[in-house]
Order: C-alpha cells, then structure tokens, then sequence
C-alpha cells in the first residue's frame, strides 16, 4: 500500500541559491545537503509536515538531473511514494501495465529501498516508490 | 508556517484514462470528481497519507492546464503547501523577492484561501499556499 508522499524531488542549477529561497520566502530549514556520486548530483533536504523536499543540483553535465534542466529547465523532477511492500508495489503496477525502470528495488539513500516506473507510462509523471521511514 | 505539502496538482489529458491507472497500478481511491467551470478543469482527488493527489484535466482548449499540457505534455502542474497563515505567509514570500500571482488569497475548492507564486521566480516549480484541512 501506498503510505504517504515521500519526498518531491525537484531539480536546480545551483543549491546555493535554492536553499535561501526555500529558506527565507518559505520559512523551511535545510536538514541536510548531501552528494551522491553514483546519481551525480548534490542534495539538500527540507522537512515539510513529514514530506521532504529533495532538491537536486547536478554535479556533471552528463548527471541525469543536467539532462532533465537542459530540456524542461528547473522544475518538478519525480514524485516518490512510500509503500509498505515496494516489490509489491511494482508487481502491482507491472501488472496493470505500467513499465517499470527498475524491475527489483534498488538500495538508495539512507539504505531505503527504491525504485522507479517510467514517465511515459504514467503520464508524464516520474515516479518512485520506495520503503517508509529515513 | 508551512504545516504540510496539501496537495500535488498534476495535468491529464483524460480522467477517464489517468484515474484506473491511479487506482490498478498504484492501489489509490479516488475520492472525488469535480468540475470547476471558473479554471475550466474537471478534477479528481486522491488522498496519499494526507496529501491529496489532484488530477487536473482540461475542459476546454483555452483550459491553464489545456496549454500547460500543450507546452509541457502531461506532468506535475503545480505544488501546493498547507499553510496556519496564508496572508502571512504571502507577505514573508514577497519580502524574499517572490513574485506573486495572487498579493491576496482568493476562495478556492472547499473554501479554502490560495494563492500561487509565480513559477519564473520559485525556480519552476508553480507554487500555490492554502488554508489547511477540506
């Protein structure tokens, strides 16, 4: 079952000048910046109401997060999903068609599993599921 | 303060097809349909934890979300964050260089205040405050 929203991922250019926006015009406070060398991006965290806010600065021009910039410009990057049964999850949404990016969880931050199904079968929309808690 | 991310808005083309697979595919419920002529929208909701997941489809081409779907295709149309003081938390956006869409919440669904930000200066993402709870 999906639980709960999350995180929103959402991609930046720069984490130095999104963090003070999210901070001085929305009154959140960053609980953690990290790199993630394997995504190629660096992350900063804000905790809305049990939601997070991930955003997403590429550290490379080939990291995917470049990618996405350089076609759609800053913006809502994914949708994450916490389930209480990922590999249920994902046999579920296989069986009603959806194409998956990632047949099996793989191991993400903070040791979560996660997994990801593909925009074009969900409306435009990529998404993720992953297990709850940090 | 932002107590919660209220709803996330998302652009279809067609409920008809976008609300099976929200519920095959991810084993959601659809709450509520309904049509609001003033945005030429009709939506359906989801409720993910306490989060609603809104559907946006156009009811006609010249819909917001019929040319958000014509330059972007479907996605993520819009973020919404639950706030204890909507005005409040207008003012604080605006004093950090935010640049508003609505300078005084308006009565959206249910009677709630809303308001939206300018998506050009919060970095893309279309950002809307509200009143908490339906």
């Amino acid at each position: 079952m999906l639980t709960r929203i999350d995180h929103l991922g959402i991609a930046v250019k720069s984490l130095e000048e999104a963090i003070p926006m999210y901070e001085e015009a929305f009154g959140l406070s960053c609980e953690n910046i990290e790199e993630v060398p394997s995504q190629k991006v660096k992350t900063a965290f804000f905790n809305v109401g049990g939601t997070h806010i991930e955003l997403l600065e590429p550290t490379s021009d080939d990291s995917p997060i470049a990618k996405f910039i350089a076609k759609n410009g800053e913006g809502v990057h994914h949708v994450a999903f916490a389930s209480d049964d990922v590999p249920g999850q994902l046999a579920q949404a296989k069986a009603a068609g959806i194409r998956l990016i990632n047949e099996e969880p793989v191991v993400g931050a903070g040791g979560k599993q996660v997994a990801f199904l593909h925009p074009k079968s969900t409306r435009g929309v990529l998404t993720e599921f992953c297990s709850p808690g940090h």
